[in-house]
């Protein structure tokens, strides 16, 4: 088949414009059953539907209604960016009416659509005449514009406004927040500009967002303005416009840096900008800078979950090498933006590598944010909770929460779990790219092929192709995860009927050309042997540890299988083997695994906690069989401690 | 020698109550010349002379005079605290005027006096009518009070206030401030109280300090009230007044606590309130609080620097064996806290385990918050600057600073080490106590002691009777440090001419008693090999560590030692001996340790810093000779890598 440009997909938060520049193009993917549906299913029955509510007695529709002077009162809520909640919510509501054909979804999908509805007609009856949108800067502010950059969030609330308008639309056809977004964009296009522009403002926002929401927005409409300004935003960061720090992302320009810093979030939203802006403009320079700090996050600033953040101050990216346990600041959303991120660039370069990190940051630092019934979320996403911890409550607890003060996460969630069918597939003219494995249909350009599989419970995926173009060889790829690559767990093995392929991994890919006919059958066998994990010396807090891991799941330790005793006193055998046990019981069902382990005896040291080398303790104690569960799982039973690195003595 | 109550001591910041509780006495010292005195007159000579030019253009002494009318302008700085600068900085120069008699110290005394007089003036010109006075609220809150005691710290300055007029007033017999003092207190006294009192506010400040100066107060003017006073505040902690958080200590009360917690300084000038209040009312609840919550402090969240905090987030206290190194938030002003809430207990207690901790905080995470010229600063001490660190400049700053925004802890620097002889020793009606060895004299009760040591640097202590009752016997008690008794550097000896002395040692305390005569000289040899220290398993930040200790010192290396590299591939073999070093040429003299050790080879990972963990690298790599210094002497060379706690492998 010769590699053509194929048809745009109908809807997804990615939808390249016909002269990007990628390898690989967003294929359509349909999650029938499995892992990734059960979390989908909550969201949607659960998570989504009660999003009016909660944004209702938060006060942020309140808001909408005040600016647009349909009620009475005062502003409520904390923050310039509350807006933000409303739009990403819509942005969630939007890809979850997506999945429903018309007269589908029962009253579920009426009653999603009414309240869709209904808050896009709050949201636009709070737009000024202008296209301004910011109910704090209107209501709060009495109107002041664009005179604090540096935290008022405007462009950022703008960015969030564009993306669910770009939602709403490819979901449902309908354009009325769509036009919103485009008054909003058209007035900030009059706005800002370099020097010489004529417009009267050379700036960008504190927080990046509205730079990958304008090249989604030209990529909607077509108008190149919206890139133009996109192009324009990413390149005056690290000019010193903000102040000139790397919490804003203004220390160094992004061409120039050598690794992700400040802020977390506004680091990968910036970045996921960059990347959409070089895919479509081409740029090698910009490219090469999205590539290597990709590389260097991940190298150096990257938890075993996934999690992005070393710091609850500032909500930092630490120093190379800092990542801390108790004190990760690894929050939902960084975890979100860097999935984003990392598809923008599997798109771009078509390398298996990016979707490597997004399957580890879906399974651990993403997922563990919600709680197993969609009901309750965790903002920072610590890898240790200590025994004897004092919680400090709010949006940094250890503990689930109903809502946040900064309710950024929550919603956030809704709107990747909604439309995370559009994270899982490509293809580049010469077939079909499978990024991610669930039970469901991969379609692009006349091939459909059928996954089933019980990943990530257990290893053997088979992929049925169900249609294909006739006479017409094509490969299929199949991501090797790099977990299952970096071994020992064994060898994958993949089948068709009796054959065993012993097809070379090439970047991560499998590839299987030929002429398919419909039926045919390829078994993918995963080695799902659980694994002790180091970390790279240079990680401080980790050394002597080991982390538990099988497949793509981080494992963890919780006080509460361990009863007895806490979990700062315990050493795992690791010479001692795994075993593993599945429990449907527990948490929703999860497969655990049972290590051995000790529980320390410690001695009295009197008042104080050091003294001579050659006298530390041994790691003898009492036997102990240790239960670890998923991480994304925790938190879902009762309050108590909670570790993923396990000293080894 | 009959146990019978003792006579006062001229100076010092603590003056006990003629009906305290306590079972030692502080006594008289004079530092002559070694260690100390060294740091004393950089402090003398550079940073106290440089206070007034410091606080005069940060806005501080402006503020006054605005507050007096006689100035015009902006109030200038940042927080409500402000004016403590001021009180510091004179409660420094005058325990600093205590050290010359009239007519000594020259030039330089005559202008510490004039300035003392100077800014006490201005200080006097800014008090309300009513005795109120802190110019954030008179100037920038229009004069409001009390409206916001979670954040408004105006009981905290005027703490301050008083801390400093007790100083001036027992070091120069004059009430000018004193009297400024006075009237504020009393002022307070009629404002604040538990409902029933006829009182309007039933309340504390968010930021304790006030309690630990109106026992002081009390102790200066024999007041019962201000003693009152101070335990009125000190019991009204923990009910939910400032709303109920650790930060302000308002989540239990201080009697059921069962460990520190919150902001640290907050809690530990809190405890010394507690422990001054206790020594006076002989409270034995109280007493057994501060003694549980000191021993849970040092067991749990005390650095092996005796550094305190470990959240740049609300500079907090952390979990139990929460300690990290990059981010530990060891606030100079929590160090000098915890010794002066130490030097309380050693009072009441007559433990030597508290000047054991006090020891082990001066020489390191106290005195690493000055540079070795006196003229720059540290506040936070962190234990680890990472190869690669991106400073974050500011207050946080690794690199010191000449004065910070939040300079609350220079001038307290500086208090302590111009009042420092008033923690060295103590008397009990039985004999003399030296806590501290400086070379100097030590007085109390008709005895005279003349110190002479090269410590820390040298272990030989010589100390000789110079007064003493005639054919009255008495005890000389020699603290024997608990770095020394923790071994294996060898045993302590003590001579007397050739007889070597086999004397037990009791709870610390080494305890000479005989009929003494003028010139009878003991000799105290301390073992300072250095040696190699390993925490408590529970402080997983250092897991696998080990640090280089010798005497009281805690040694760190510095990236600029080792070239070639940085600190984070660096192991050391904790197999090889360790070799002292004297360098006279370096830092103002020290003694370094040099260390056998190795630069890692370390492979490269590709993207991904986790692997199996059997195939985790062994410790191979080049030999390196470490060269240690002593913590307290870092950054005073150039910006780059430090760490206290170096890999083994």
């Amino acid at each position: 088949m010769p590699r053509t440009r194929l048809a745009l997909p109908a809807t997804g938060p990615v939808r390249l414009g016909p002269d990007a520049h990628a390898a690989l193009l967003p294929a359509t993917a349909e999650v029938r059953s499995g892992f990734w549906h059960a979390r989908r299913e909550a969201n949607a029955s659960t998570s989504i539907p009660q999003g009016p509510g909660l944004l209702e007695s938060a006060g942020n529709l309140h808001n909408l209604r005040l600016a647009a002077g349909t009620a009475e009162g005062e502003f409520r809520g904390a923050y310039p960016f509350v807006d933000t909640d409303v739009y990403k919510w819509l942005e969630a509501a939007s890809w979850q009416l997506a999945q429903w054909a018309p007269g589908e979804g029962g009253p579920q999908a009426g009653r999603l659509a009414a309240d869709v509805e209904r808050i896009i007609a709050l949201v636009a009856g709070a737009q000024c005449g202008d296209g301004y949108l910011n109910t704090w800067f209107q209501l709060v502010k009495g109107g002041e514009r664009y005179r604090d950059l540096r935290w008022g969030h405007e462009l950022y609330c703008a960015g969030h406004l564009i993306q669910a308008a770009v939602a709403h639309h490819r979901a449902t056809g309908r354009d009325e927040l769509l036009e919103v977004a485009r008054r909003f964009a058209d007035h900030i296009d009059t706005v800002f500009g370099p020097p010489g522009s004529g417009k009267p403002i050379d700036g960008v926002d504190g927080h990046p967002e509205i730079e990958t929401a304008l090249v989604e927005l030209y990529r909607e409409t077509g108008e190149q303005r919206y890139l133009d300004l996109a192009g324009y935003f990413v390149g005056r960061y690290g000019h010193g416009l903000l102040g000139g720090d790397a919490y804003c992302q203004d220390r160094v320009p992004l061409r120039e840096a050598e690794n992700v810093e400040g802020h977390a979030v506004r680091q990968l939203y910036l970045l996921a900008g960059a990347t959409d802006l070089a895919t479509e403009t081409g740029e090698a320079e910009l490219r090469a800078a999205t590539e290597r700090l990709w590389q260097a996050m991940t190298t150096t600033k990257t938890h075993i979950t996934g999690g992005l953040g070393a710091h609850h101050d500032k909500e930092d990216f630490g120093d190379p090498f800092e990542l801390p346990n108790e004190r990760a600041y690894c929050e939902t959303c960084a975890a979100i933006a860097s999935i984003q991120w990392s598809w923008r660039l599997a798109l771009l370069t078509g390398q298996a590598r990016y979707s490597d990190l997004i399957e580890r940051t879906l399974f651990n630092g993403f997922l563990a944010g919600v709680s197993l019934d969609g009901e309750s979320w965790l903002y920072v996403n610590p890898l240790q909770v200590r025994d004897g911890h004092t919680d400090p409550g709010g949006d940094q607890s250890a503990r689930r929460t109903r809502w946040f003060r900064c309710a950024c996460c929550p919603p956030n969630v809704m709107r990747l779990l909604a439309g995370l069918e559009h994270y899982l597939a490509t293809s580049d003219g010469t077939g079909l790219q499978i990024h991610q494995y669930v039970t469901g249909d991969y379609t692009a350009d006349g091939i459909t092929v059928r996954c089933e599989t019980d990943y990530p419970w257990h290893g053997t995926i088979a992929v049925t192709v169900e249609e294909t173009p006739v006479d017409h060889p094509w490969t299929l790829s199949l991501r090797i995860p790099q977990w299952c690559r970096l071994g020992p767990g064994g060898e994958f093995r993949v089948r068709c009927g009796e054959r065993t392929y012993d097809a070379p991994v090439t970047d991560g890919w499998l590839r299987l050309e030929r002429t398919w006919a419909p039926g045919d059958r390829i078994v993918l066998e995963l080695p799902l042997e659980p694994r002790l994990t180091a970390a790279d010396p240079r990680v401080d807090a980790v050394r002597g540890c080991v982390a538990i891991e099988r497949g793509p799941l981080v494992y963890c330790l919780e006080g509460v299988d361990h009863p007895g005793g806490g979990l700062d006193d315990i050493v795992v055998d690791a010479t001692r083997p795994l075993a593993v046990k599945h429990r449907p019981d527990l948490l929703g069902g999860v497969t655990t695994i049972v290590a051995a382990g000790r529980r320390r005896h410690l001695p009295d040291a009197g008042w104080w906690p050091y003294g001579p080398a050659a006298d530390a303790p041994h790691s003898d104690g009492e036997p102990l069989e240790l239960t670890a569960i998923p991480y994304y799982a925790w938190a879902n039973r009762q309050d108590g401690s909670m570790r993923v690195w396990l000293p080894t003595s």
